[in-house]
């Protein structure tokens, strides 16, 4: 984390310094176009803040919780950590000169789309284990942080924090400046996301939710405690384990979700199961030429990353939660666009 | 959580008024006699919260460490939550009458305390699993929270929850009062910590790492989604367990840690491992009279609840832990003593 020139003043504050502003007149959801989806989050947001509604929640309880993958940032064609963790080999063969022979990493090395396009689920588990755990939990941020730094995406060339969609960016700061905590529950990993989502997103290590594995405890050669990342699945963030995460990370249920795939109808169902008013909302990706089009909900195109099936969409109108149209309801969707 | 006459009002305006008062003269430590360890918090307090010292440490990342059992409360003769689990097990064989007969349940409702204590760690474990899980995360937090309201301890006849050490209290107001978050970590029960942590300690159900089982997420018969209580650890928060929860679940290296036994030794030497100003605290038994002694550090009787042996305490005094003499650091130990 950078410590930024307000890092010096006390949290209460900081506090008092932003409450004082509250009143500023500028639209704080300015890439937002007009619609349905803004008024259900300004509604939302007035109706669980306003003391005197019926569906004021106390602020201890203003929880919102976030999917990552395709609802922070792009996803596509591609998830970013994959792509980390393909980076990764050669620097792993480096160090481990006898895999350079050995499948999958013979393939990944070898540099051919094709073959490494048609690598199966089994390797690329292979692959990330490899890349992901065996290290301690200080030299993995390390790694991610000096990739994130170097790395460009395919499309935009651009660094992949970049990738991070504008509107959501101001969404995470407009709850949080009603009093809301914005968690992220993703199924990308815990340690990854934890690595950028502070500058990218405002959000500390401590409101991270992902996919977790085990980290063992134990002592460097000069007698120092270190915490290994272990390869051992604890918590598979994605579909039922996403309110399980919830559960076993914060222990208190979202009253608003964001997601935009299959992978988050439970996190979406359970947010709304709970009492009073809640808001659950789905980015759909319908807008090929400003970033991606896939579904295969509405005609969309079918995909396996982020998938969004039709009765995911029925779902949603069903029970009343909000389908984003990234075409439609977002001005803008990266802050590099011109 | 019950809503207080503050719960309506924003976070940021109550912190606004603490803010204001924070002058007050009034010892927040008021319990602790002068002493070395009343000074060592008082110290760590001043030399990582004032902005000219080179020990600064900016309110995000002020995090403090709490064992619960035998640093926050009781611990002796038994832990709370296993007393917890014996007593549900009436209402467990009445929901499966099948059980009458089977041990270690029988042996339970015998009601003979002599062999209840001889019943072995796998007939404890089944106990635990019979009764901590199975049911849904709501119903076993009302079954929780009845037990609490109605539950007397063996010795002072008061409920569990008083049983909480005031000094203990007043420290982690306030180290909240100066921008610290205090986290609870737990070799107890996530779920049953939870369920009042909040009213007893004021700590919030996002700030308990304890150990965790497994949820399952399902729907009730009405279709609504419901997480069961599973009998599958995912998180054994003892010993190497704390630091490897802490990195789970919070992902920052606290800035100061308390305990009271060898299970929170790895939890104090990853607090102080982290560069700059840490402070590691251990409270010692030593106060037959008004609560328990026992050790065996110092020639204290021996345990095996919350052992303290005397290599944990030369390891204190060697790696400048401080430990805390409950006889003679504390000036009142119970909120309820004359």
């Amino acid at each position: 984390m950078t410590r930024s020139k307000f890092a010096r003043f006390p949290a209460v504050l900081l506090l008092c310094l932003i409450a004082t502003n509250a009143g500023a007149a500028e639209d704080p959801l300015s890439s937002w176009n007009d619609g349905a989806a803004k008024s259900a989050i300004t509604h939302f947001v007035h109706i669980t803040t306003n003391p005197a509604s019926p569906d004021f929640v106390p602020p201890a309880e203003r929880i919102a919780a976030f999917d990552q993958d395709g609802t922070l940032w792009v996803e596509h064609p591609i998830y970013t950590q994959v792509i980390y963790a393909l980076d990764r080999v050669p620097a792993l063969v480096k160090a481990k000169p006898e895999l350079a022979n050995v499948e999958p990493f013979k393939t990944v090395l070898s540099g051919d789309r094709d073959a490494i396009g048609k690598l199966s689920t089994d390797d690329l588990f292979k692959i990330l284990a490899a890349t992901l755990t065996g290290m301690s939990v200080d030299d993995y941020r390390d790694q991610v942080k000096k990739w994130l730094d170097d790395a460009r995406d395919p499309r935009w060339r651009q660094p992949f924090t970049a990738l991070a969609y504008q509107p959501m960016i101001e969404l995470l700061k407009y709850l949080r400046a009603n009093g809301y905590r914005t968690y992220i529950i993703t199924g990308g990993g815990q340690d990854f996301v934890r690595t950028y989502a502070e500058d990218v997103y405002g959000i500390p290590p401590e409101e991270i939710v992902g996919t977790a594995g085990a980290t063992r405890y134990g002592y460097d050669k000069d007698g120092r405690p270190v915490l290994t990342k272990e390869p051992k699945l604890l918590l598979d963030d994605d579909k039922a384990g996403k309110p399980e995460g919830i559960h076993l990370m914060i222990g208190r249920r979202p009253y608003a979700a964001f997601g935009n795939s299959t992978g988050d109808r439970q996190m979406l169902e359970y947010t709304k199961a709970g009492a009073g008013e809640r808001l659950a909302m789905l980015v759909l990706h319908d807008d090929a030429q400003r970033e991606y089009a896939y579904g295969p909900a509405q005609g969309l195109p079918a995909t396996k990353v982020g998938t969004f099936t039709q009765a995911l969409y029925d779902q949603a109108t069903r029970e009343g939660w909000v389908v984003i149209s990234m075409k439609s309801d977002w001005k803008r969707i990266f802050t590099f666009e011109p």
